[in-house]
């Protein structure tokens, strides 16, 4: 409880809260199954591929050797000898002056050490392979464990598996991995104005909206969510569903009400669910500062803000990086950014980040961030816009003409 | 087959299959189960959101014009007549001169138009509450209808639905909504040196990756692929399966083997599924060239290059845009780019469009594209790299220093 109430900035709570994180424990998964899976142990080849050497175009193998020299106007003539069927071993040993018909992905002949494009030769009448064009050693060639070698390092502890790590394995005929376990993250919703979206709205009440919003970004990081919706403000059945997500779960996250009282309520209970519970009271942010961050048991448990966006602009914030630690995930913000040119004037106030939403406009071929004005707390300023800046907090603000990097949703 | 073998360039590609391509079917869809579906109508609110005038301060809610002067040393004086409980309807109506407790998030009390925030306010021993600044009307106040207001329109079709989505759908009391159908996209590989990967490597094979790199890439896009396994490259045996993935599905994806021969194979079969069959045999694009776009009884059916990145390739700058087509999805091309500088020449075929792998690189404050060596039918060089840039079919090359455009994978 020393920390209690201390008001830091994003990148410090990411910082503290880093230092007690661990990643969920790995399993054995099929390689097959395992798009958006974290790699707990990195992956070597043990073969080469391909495991032969492979040629790249349709033409013959030779001994490159043999075409030196070759020209329009004095092409070399090589005996034709066979073939090597596609998907066949090569049983076929080149002689010097010799060639078999190689196929695009086919094995090369024994002893060959190049391709010829076919378009760079001729038959003779008498069955002479005549050829243009010399080729190197190695041209128009995969050597065996030219794409990976016997021994290779393929892929580092903390990768996600997408589509080319998923192809890249089964080249190898690495079926199955260690992965780290899918993240079991539980979403409360409290407050005692929330009723479901199904229901009728009474005068005064709002839908539950940020077990959704919250439940899906979870999802959209590979984690998986559990939810405990619309718990009464009341600490008896908030503690006891927060201990009963604390059994269930890697990572806790309440979504409290607007209220103060709903927040200080959410503390509380993060207090009493084990310690040290409450570490961080607060984030030196616009929107978001009714953040509360803490352990409990060993556990990370997040209290977001109440209002919708602001619980959207701290999950992505400062949750998204947690979470992905707790995954075992290397890269600890891999948003999608790009540059843009601000084209207004932006204030800010000093000692705090704002997260400001922007719409990209392209002019000219140059891409501006449109500041979406528009209150913080709605969440139709997400829908209007395409992602957000972050003016940090030293900065008073920034002005029109800067260049911002855009976080994209 | 009147274009039957016609090169032509992949925006010219995806222009004539776009004309023949029309969205699949829609149907009704739990909003709580919509993230990631495109919907099939626009969704207009019938409510306003909020649906009161909401505080979004701690504080007392006013009527602005009695506070207007009140400063420091001269406060105004209010009589506090009660407080709206949150989640309860205020059943309070505030005279001239009268201030009742509000909470964030909770309603204003009748006749209240402002709300001034507890910092700026202390309660007199004698109960008044005296207010030291003054606020507009309107001020700390969502006003009904401020989010979403009847009558307004949420979403656009071809709008694919995320978080923010269904946040903002299910702050309305949108529970379910009109969405196009998952596209179902058959895989077909076939290829005599193809071999599963959990199968023993005999000389002369390779593991047939295409059914999971494609099958991935289909399923990132919200689809739904459905494999079919190395079919021989036999006529008989590959048309069988093509009628049946035709009857299935949406789209139909062969992936040939890597020989002249499997291709035509392809193409054979494509033209004997239905009419048209075989629209473009080709394209002027490297890695790439040997694709095949054609339609068999109103379905696109794709024949894409044996080579796995190639295969890849082609999927991303052809098959994705005509993908979201058929998904409903608006935006035909939303990769995620960054703007790079070019940081060594890169040569270029004039006539034909180039797609060179990059790692991306920050130096200084500047993003840096540096492209990736090795031969560009190595999956290697996809693990390496962060994204492509696209060299298009004008130009003969671009030099050290151009800023470029990197589709990020």
């Amino acid at each position: 409880m020393a920390d209690f109430f201390n008001v830091i900035s994003p990148p410090e709570a990411i910082r503290l809260m880093s230092e007690k994180v661990s990643p969920v424990g790995f399993e054995t998964v099929d390689t097959e199954d395992a798009i958006g899976r974290t790699l707990a142990k990195r992956v070597i080849s043990e073969e080469n591929s391909p495991s032969f050497n492979r040629s790249s175009m349709d033409g013959y193998s030779v001994r490159a050797s043999d075409t030196y020299g070759a020209s329009d106007s004095l092409p070399a003539y090589l005996e034709l000898v066979g073939e090597i069927p596609m998907g066949s071993e090569a049983v076929l040993p080149l002689s010097p002056g010799e060639a078999a018909i190689a196929y695009t992905g086919g094995m090369l002949a024994n002893n060959a050490d190049a391709v010829v494009m076919v378009e760079h030769t001729k038959i003779t009448p008498t069955g002479l392979l005549e050829v243009y064009r010399p080729v190197a050693a190695g041209e128009n060639v995969i050597m065996a464990g030219e794409d990976f070698h016997i021994g290779e390092s393929i892929l580092e502890s903390g990768k996600t598996i997408g589509h080319a790590e998923l192809g890249s394995l089964m080249s190898l005929g690495i079926t199955s991995i260690q992965a780290y376990r899918t993240p079991k993250v539980a979403v409360i919703s409290s407050g005692d104005e929330l009723v479901p979206p199904k229901e009728k709205l009474a005068k005064g009440m709002i839908r539950d909206i940020n077990l959704y919003t919250i439940g899906a970004l979870i999802e959209g990081l590979g984690a998986s969510p559990t939810f405990f919706p619309r718990v009464p403000d009341e600490f008896d059945e908030l503690l006891e569903v927060g201990k009963k997500a604390m059994e269930l779960s890697d990572m806790i996250v309440f979504t409290s009400g607007s209220s103060i009282s709903s927040r200080d309520l959410t503390a509380q209970v993060i207090n009493k669910m084990g310690s040290p519970g409450v570490l961080i009271h607060g984030l030196s942010v616009k929107p978001g500062k009714p953040t509360i961050l803490g352990f409990s048991a060993g556990k990370p448990v997040i209290g977001l803000p109440g209002n919708p966006v602001s619980a959207i602009t701290i999950f992505k914030a400062v949750v998204d990086p947690l979470l992905r630690l707790i995954s075992g995930k290397k890269i600890v913000r891999s948003f999608k950014t790009v540059e843009a040119i601000l084209n207004s004037n932006l204030s800010s106030t000093s000692g705090r980040t704002d997260y400001v939403r922007v719409q990209l406009k392209n002019k000219n071929g140059e891409t501006f961030a449109v500041p979406v004005h528009g209150k913080s707390n709605l969440i139709s300023t997400i829908l209007d816009s395409d992602g957000y800046v972050e003016i940090d907090s030293e900065s008073s603000g920034v002005y029109k003409g800067a260049l911002l990097e855009v976080y994209l949703d």
